[in-house]
């Protein structure tokens, strides 16, 4: 298959859709969706909101900034993946969904503000667990990660019909994916 | 996992989100993005659209309609699974969302003018391929393919980064499944 290059602009162009992807997705569906699972310490959609959140304030753009400053710490934060079971409670999913768009903005803003160049994509941090990454990774990242996780509340939507479809769940491989 | 049982009116809550969450998803995005595919023989995001079309034209209201008339002929004609390469030449991606939200719009306004009742959903058709299956199997089918494509399309994207992304491939699986 074709690869892509890392481009800001077509990064850019998939990070700021992902909140009206979601938003169209799961605004004001019935809670039988949105509290789905794919079983016990899977997640569901109103779950992965909240993780998305917690990666816009705690992941993406705090550690561009510490790849971009060169300081003498490179060294990322861990992101906690599981905040959000904390972080999450009592907000309706239109909260986070709110939460999830102006986060994004601002993260989006910044991103913009900072006329990132070519050559600075190359610059080096270090993530706890994989070792060297450069910043054009952890944005080509950013991207990856919205877009999994768009391809997963999907498919933990469509895993509640697994039975229901009878017979066609052979034609539907999303049905049985890990 | 908890499984939902078929029930029309959440159905149709997702069936009525598909067109515009892929509208949010992909309107206007780069070309590089709408045109790139898994690798041969696999569909760009512009392919699910033309497929999505061709469903709403010739495989699910036409099916249920065979199914609720009851008539001596109950076999269903085969979908043509391709049909897009030809019916989408020449339309841009513009075109084929609008297309795919007039048809849905309709489909689900025919949906409900049939006041389905609850007896009719166990009423009984005739795949091809597949054999028997019901009225509810057939409209739970609806959901789960637009779900697997919504998740296809996002997968589809997402593998472009697959060698961006560096080391952090390993904590996406979305890069690597198939």
């Amino acid at each position: 298959m074709t690869q892509m290059d890392f481009d800001l602009s077509n990064g850019i162009a998939v990070l700021e859709r992902t909140p009206a992807t979601l938003r169209a997705m799961l605004f004001d569906l019935p809670s039988k969706w949105i509290d789905a699972t794919e079983g016990p310490d899977t997640w569901s959609p109103y779950d992965i909101i909240g993780h998305l959140i917690h990666g816009e304030r705690t992941d993406w753009i705090p550690r561009a900034r510490i790849i971009l400053a060169q300081g003498s710490e490179r060294r990322f934060t861990p992101f906690n993946r599981v905040a959000m079971f904390e972080q999450s409670k009592g907000k309706s999913l239109g909260d986070l969904l709110d939460e999830f768009q102006e986060l994004r903005t601002e993260n989006l803003r910044i991103l913009n503000e900072w006329e990132i160049k070519d050559e600075q994509l190359g610059l080096e941090g270090e993530h706890p667990e994989l070792g060297t990454v450069t910043l054009r990774q952890l944005l080509a990242t950013w991207v990856g990660h919205d877009l999994g996780h768009i391809a997963q509340t999907a498919r933990v939507m469509a895993k509640q019909y697994r039975e229901a479809v009878g017979p066609w769940r052979a034609y539907l491989p999303v049905m049985d994916r890990g």
